[in-house]
């Protein structure tokens, strides 16, 4: 890694944090200058604009996405064993990545409604992660785990309620359950999908 | 209704409209002071700070969520009907109360890690909603439609995820069977929870 690309990526990094707490749209070149100790334009030397800022951000929280989630689980047996780490590693993402909650739920409630560049990168990077889960699925039904006509794109849609019901119960309502309403609400997908 | 207290409604209503847009934090006193045609001195005779504003808003939802989606759903018969009624009607309000998705999930995801006044009122109104699930869950049980060892606090976790999973397909997604995925997905909910 060259110079610039190390400075830029400690940037990142610093930025991803910030967008967790105050969300992407509050991630302005002003603070993040302040917390990485930098110029606005030393900034701008980076990143042309604040879209792309944002863009970058969004493209660092999926690498991470990848590293921390995606590919542990991708090394667990095929079927329910890799459904079930993807699963877990989901519930430690939401944990532990971002003192504000995963990027990914707080990007989708500010760009919904804001078409641009940043709302379309989003948009890629939510469906990488929606595919990922319909083709573990599609393996469970390969592997003979889950019965032949399981329809994926239903199952990713069920799958992602849990995800989000989770955030909700555990930052929103602190409720001391949420990590167990979560692990009985899977159990039930899974259980829904097994064949008779 | 007072021409004070009438001011103050016709205020608050435009307010949840930018909240929806931009969320809560992003309702500034300038931009709905424009919005209203009213001085930013003006709106403070009304709202003594921003946060006071805030709460109003989240105030002026839960009303509107009792009187579009509550009132109705309680005059269905007890039981499976009235749960359904909930649910089509929030799909409804979801689709068609905010140009800017149901204001309680966009201030979820801005609020969850702010402590403050907001935060609270925000999850006094969430706990109502999904206090207003488990109940109609339990006349589900009571009307013997449901199994009678139904937890309904997993319940209404499980219900919670299927809408708001339906606001990512729809809104951000815009998948065009967003519906569809959200129709089924309640009706393997209830039926994991009727008696076999």
């Amino acid at each position: 890694m060259s110079k610039s690309e190390e400075t830029r990526s400690s940037i990142l990094h610093q930025a991803l944090d910030i967008s967790s707490e105050v969300g992407l749209e509050g991630l302005s070149l002003g603070i993040l200058a302040k917390r990485v100790e930098m110029s606005k334009s030393g900034l701008y030397a980076h990143f042309s604009s604040k879209e792309n800022l944002q863009c970058a951000v969004l493209d660092t929280a999926a690498e991470r996405f990848i590293d921390i989630v995606l590919s542990p689980a991708l090394k667990q047996p095929r079927g329910i064993p890799r459904l079930k780490a993807l699963f877990e590693r989901w519930l430690q993402w939401e944990d532990d990545e971002f003192s504000g909650g995963c990027l990914f739920i707080t990007a989708a409630t500010e760009f919904d409604d804001r078409p641009g560049p940043v709302r379309d990168r989003l948009v890629d990077h939510l469906r990488d992660v929606l595919d990922a889960i319909a083709r573990a699925a599609d393996i469970c039904k390969k592997e003979g785990h889950f019965r032949s006509d399981l329809d994926t794109e239903q199952f990713r849609y069920d799958f992602w309620g849990v995800l989000l019901s989770y955030q909700h119960f555990r930052r929103l309502l602190q409720h001391p359950q949420a990590r167990d309403y979560a692990h009985r609400a899977f159990e039930r997908l899974v259980s829904s999908a097994t064949p008779h």
